[in-house]
């Protein structure tokens, strides 16, 4: 189950002073995803969150100007306070979206008292990849992290 | 988690005079998957199937001049002896494939001693569906279901 070697991927990974438990908290609970997931000043105005295998999310990030960006997804895997991975292929179980564009593997590992936090983004093709890191992926999911550390060490 | 409405989408549909545990068996054991699966005189070479939710699967279909199409999947959804929920979006949990196809929704319900058998199967676009229908899938899909209701028979 190791997504190591897949390809056209992009990763984000940090040493979290915090348990898996209170991270794998901030992406499954709707209150805290909302505090944290997009890089202020865009909001999260809707988080929808069924964490289950074949579960729906719908998160709308909404910018400054108040125009708003629905992603629908569906949860692939789920191992309490371990991994997560969901992928915007489906926009429910199992209905097709207009385009596979991402699958996200996020994995929580204790290691010495921390957490070896990972999101692997993996893609169907190098283009979409390379549109991904485009559009700001490594500064985007950097600055949210920022805010996901800055939340779980409050909690 | 009804698929019904899904866009895209080929449908095959009978009522077969066996239990929905055997229709069941012949989908999930490569024995009995290999017996039925390609119209013949197509046969399985190879079929490995590890039926979970993440799962991967490998059939091998072979020509009668011996050219062999080898065909890779994850299980999306497992439900035994009622649902299997199968994709080539992945070729095992969760590594994109080279080109996301199809995902096949397949049902078994009981109904007055015998089975509504369905197998629906979703497409990314009305392109990839109209090819899967070019392709033969009305013919094929029919004809090895000819097969599938002949072994079932025999269990």
């Amino acid at each position: 189950m190791d997504s190591s070697g897949t390809p056209f991927e992009l990763m984000l990974e940090r040493l979290i002073d915090a348990s898996p438990e209170k991270l794998y908290r901030a992406w499954t609970e709707p209150d805290l995803l909302k505090e944290w997931f997009t890089p202020r000043p865009w909001t999260v105005s809707v988080a929808t969150l069924d964490v289950r295998p074949g579960g729906s999310n719908l998160i709308v990030m909404r910018g400054p100007e108040g125009q708003e960006f629905p992603n629908r997804g569906v949860y692939l895997e789920v191992v309490p306070n371990r991994k997560l991975v969901f992928t915007d292929a489906f926009v429910s179980a199992w209905v097709p979206s207009a385009k596979p564009f991402m699958t996200a593997t996020i994995t929580f590992d204790e290691e010495g008292g921390k957490t070896r936090y990972r999101a692997r983004v993996g893609h169907w093709s190098e283009e979409d990849r390379k549109q991904h890191e485009q559009m700001g992926f490594h500064e985007g999911w950097g600055k949210a992290t920022d805010q996901l550390v800055d939340l779980v060490s409050r909690l």
